[in-house]
Order: C-alpha cells, then structure tokens, then sequence
C-alpha cells in the first residue's frame, strides 16, 4: 500500500561532496553538502546548494570557482567533520588533517587525500527557498592514479564513494556494481 | 599521483530516476535521467536536466508537473529499458511492464512497481548547455509501506535505490549502511 508523506527534500542516493574554496586572502576551506547533481553534459556541469550564511559562499563569490572532491570511506570522517563544523570559526581543513593543494586550472583549492576532484568555474546563481543554486562549469577531473583502471578510466570499485542517505542521516557504499547500464533492460525490447 | 583527466561531466554517485509525465491527451510517458540532485530544502526542490528533444520535456512543458521514482534493484531492467526507448516511439510504459496510475497530487502518472516517488510542479527551467534544467517543488512523496521503519520513515536498506557510475556505464548499489551522519566526524572536535 501507498502512504502520502507531504512534501520532503529526499533523493536516493544523494553524493557527498567535499567543496573547497579560498578565501580573500587566500586561506583555505573545506565544507560538506549533499545538494548537488550534475546539470549539462557539454560543457559539463553541475549543481551545488547551500545556505546563504556559508563561508564557502562568501568565498566562491570572491573567487567564482571551488572544487568539488568525492568522499569516500577513507575520507569519511574528515567529510562529515566539516560538514560539522562553520568555516567563520578557525581551521578546519586543518583540524580535519587535509592537506590542501592551489588547483592548476581555477583559484580554488583541492584536498590531496581524496581520490577524485572537479575543478569548477562559476557559470551562474541563482536562490531558491533559502538555499543559494550556484552552476559551475566542470573544467578539469583530477584523479589519483590508484583509481584508474587499465584504460585509464576512473573505477567506481576504487574510489569507494559514498552516498547520504537524508532520512536516516547515514552514510552508504556506492561501489558494488549490481548491472550494467543500456544493457539491463535491452531484453525487453 | 594525481592525473589531470580533463573535463569531464562526472559525479559519484548519480541516482537513478525514473521522471512520469503525461502528454496533451493523457498518455502516460516514463523516463531515465541520472542528471538530477536537491537544490533546496525549503520549499523542497529538486534539478532535472534533460537533452531538448524528449518527450518528457514537451511533456512538462504541457503539464508543468512530474514524478520522479528512484529505480531500485527490482527494478533495474524496467529503469534501464524506459531510458534506452523514446517516448515518441510506441507506449514505452506498456512495454517496460509498468503499471501507470494518476497520482493524487499532480498532474502526471507515477508507476506503481516503484517503493518511493516524488511528486512535483515545474518551479521553474533554463537552458545549460545542450540541457534544458527544470526545477520541480517536491509537493509529496509517496512510498510503499514495506519500505517504512517502525516509525514510519523510509529506511534506506528497505528501498535498495541504485546509482548510475557513468563512466563505467554500471549500476551502483545504494543501499549498505557504512557510518553515521554528524556522528564519524565529531571524533575530530
């Protein structure tokens, strides 16, 4: 059977993402959100969402770019510590034991412990509800090499990124292949 | 060593979604888009963003209104099988063995063999790239009840969402629990 459960801000999964950004004068932040999603293919592009009061805001406004790092189960607990705590109050980036590296490509920087970074320029904004939208233009993948496979393609199996799960407030594996996509449901053609 | 993989329109995970529409005269379309992620908490909203020439989107221009169901293990093959067909192409919902039924809040169908759908009204579009992105307010959620926890809320386990991993082309279990929220960083403090 059917429940209504009104109106939510649920989907599954939701990515953990990992923003990076500098400041005005150059230092370093980190902050964890789970509202994002890819937007355009060509040029390549995504969503991310956060409150108006955030100091990466602050910081993407000054320097219209930041990274976006994929946790994963190594990364977990530095993820979700700044995720905790507010970029206006000390070092985090610091306190949470990541190394931050100045991006080749944008003035944003990336973390050196996550296994794949999308350097991103601000391509727009805009507010909806009392989050703030931003779309940035994805202009570089960086990935370890540990995670490559044969071909040089990024191995979701590698990575071990996760996923939040709003809900029940957890965080998930998403790195079991479970099918193969365009092929799954060719028999029913 | 990192690698400089150039730009690329990647994130891990993408979710799986399923989008129900209707046409002018009420028949019922489905299709799969992995381009999609909460823009807001409040009202609840989420992105889509699909190629032009798809018939969900003459669709929700008509109806100004979608579902969005998040494919799951059981229903991979219909999910893979309803992304791979056009909809300007024959009654694809038939065909995937899908079961259409109005949904009670919108004007678009949700299909049945789907443990969690959201419904939602377009809040607004925009072109990016060679995607059109739609915004839709999340009026309700609907979810079987065999997917609910004793107190009523969805449990992630219960509703084994899969995700998209474009760059290998699988399907990605969502569904395995691997730490808390707000509790794996506080260690940090």
């Amino acid at each position: 059977m059917k429940k209504n459960l009104g109106a939510k801000d649920l989907l599954m999964p939701n990515p953990v993402l990992v923003i990076g950004t500098y400041d005005e004068e150059g230092r370093p932040n980190a902050m964890t959100l789970a509202w994002a999603g890819v937007v355009s293919s060509n040029p390549p592009a995504i969503s991310i969402s956060m409150r108006e009061q955030r100091k990466t805001l602050a910081n993407i406004k000054v320097k219209q770019a930041f990274t976006v790092s994929f946790a994963t189960e190594d990364t977990m607990k530095a993820s979700d510590y700044v995720g905790l705590v507010s970029g206006n109050k000390g070092d985090k980036v610091y306190s949470a034991g990541l190394t931050a590296v100045h991006a080749e490509h944008i003035d944003a920087p990336y973390f050196a412990e996550y296994p794949v970074t999308l350097e991103c320029k601000v391509m727009d904004s805009r507010k909806i509800g009392q989050h703030i939208n931003i779309i940035g233009e994805i202009v570089n993948v960086l990935a370890d090499e540990e995670v490559l496979d044969a071909n040089g393609k990024i191995d979701v199996t590698k990575v071990k990124a996760i996923a939040y799960d709003h809900t029940g407030e957890n965080y998930i594996a998403a790195s079991q292949i479970v099918g193969k996509a365009f092929k799954e449901g060719s028999a029913l053609h």
